[in-house]
């Protein structure tokens, strides 16, 4: 089997002009709320629930359930943590359900609600994500996150990376597919250096975050993919 | 002097997440309503006026304007023409204001209203627009027409190029005018080849148009640039 098409949404302000039906979106936010979703899954998070806003993140409150939240790239003050993989660890996250609410990613995957499934994608879960795409046969849609609704290169780049790897012949790319491949080709030897102009690692490095670009920038450190079981990201094999 | 930014918003419906305020708006489809327009205007079309639905342009009939439209690639029924630049030759436009509203490029264009100064960009007329824009103290914001919405390739390439024309160090660009520049020099040594993966392409060979894709990838091969002057598109130096 193989998807039936391939295409990139460079922002979710621009996902109610793609179809979603026999769709499976993934949704890619670099730096850092796939990255972080993927790792925490990975770590024996149970359960991340993607929320859009602070509000709705604080009505978990009392649940048991960690809270956390990002704005502008920081946390949000009186939450426990934001989206830097370094607070998805198995000691912080381990049997926990985090509700999340982050600038771009998780409003990005509420807003692909629509598609046949949801899954989040980053480069530490992507040959896994890839072989699995691969085995299905539905049309895959790439929703960048990007950044307050503007284009993001790294979440391009991913989106890239990834069609490379889906795109073995014969499947049609969308145009932004095909030039989110031609940046890929470009960026992969150094990943990084290429990345250093995009306005995010700039804010990043700002916040003196940097080891969270490198933490994001790993290659197939973990093998879950995460997937959207009612409101909530699962590890893919817990729901069938 | 030169610009003080350089973004690239590769979808009209991005606009509304881009300021337009002291920005010189570069409104771009490369197939074909901007290459035409510039064409028209150099073979001496007294004005263009851009409307945004066909039954606007509808109502100039009579007012001795030619009136053109196109939808899907093709001439609507009933009109003189639409956005083929073959069209657009002295003898047909010489002297005459035509009204026409394409799938993509004239939306863009009223869409950017709001900016300081909106002008119209195409291959054939980019070295005297780059030279024009490098004179100017504003933010450009480049705005790619795209196809219902979604992103196009020869759009993004070609504001890769202006980009790359206009970056002559100490400017800033965003992600997507670093990625539009990217992929410009990837394409640049064999731009049509490059092209002929774009969804555009493939839908004009479909429509027996080659010859079209071909006279719109021609460089500086006019010097005017159409700009909006009230609700009607001329060349520059008529406005001052």
């Amino acid at each position: 089997m193989a998807p039936k098409s391939i295409r990139v949404c460079l922002s979710p302000a621009l996902l109610p002009f793609y179809p979603l039906d026999d769709t499976i979106a993934v949704v890619i936010d670099i730096f850092r709320a796939t990255s972080s979703i993927c790792y925490g899954l990975a770590n024996g998070a149970k359960a991340i629930i993607p929320v859009a806003e602070v509000e709705a993140c604080l009505a978990y409150r009392g649940n048991g359930h960690l809270l956390a939240a990002e704005r502008d790239g920081e946390v949000v003050t009186g939450f426990d943590f934001g989206n830097s993989p370094f607070s998805y660890t198995a000691d912080k996250v381990g049997g926990k359900t985090v509700v999340l609410t982050t600038t771009n990613g998780t409003r990005a995957i509420q807003w692909s609600a629509g598609a046949t499934a949801v899954v989040a994608g980053s480069f530490l879960n992507i040959s896994a994500l890839s072989r699995w795409l691969q085995s299905q046969n539905h049309h895959v849609l790439m929703v960048c996150a990007g950044w307050k609704n503007q284009f993001s290169l790294e979440d391009t780049v991913f989106a890239g990376a990834l069609a490379n790897s889906l795109n073995t012949g014969g499947i049609e790319l969308d145009d932004a597919a095909h030039a989110a491949e031609s940046l890929y080709l470009e960026a992969k030897d150094n990943l990084k250096a290429y990345l250093s102009k995009a306005s995010h690692s700039k804010r990043m490095q700002r916040l003196n975050i940097d080891a969270d670009i490198s933490f994001c920038l790993q290659q197939d450190t973990v093998s879950v993919i995460p997937i959207m079981n009612g409101h909530e990201l699962v590890r893919l094999a817990e729901t069938t």
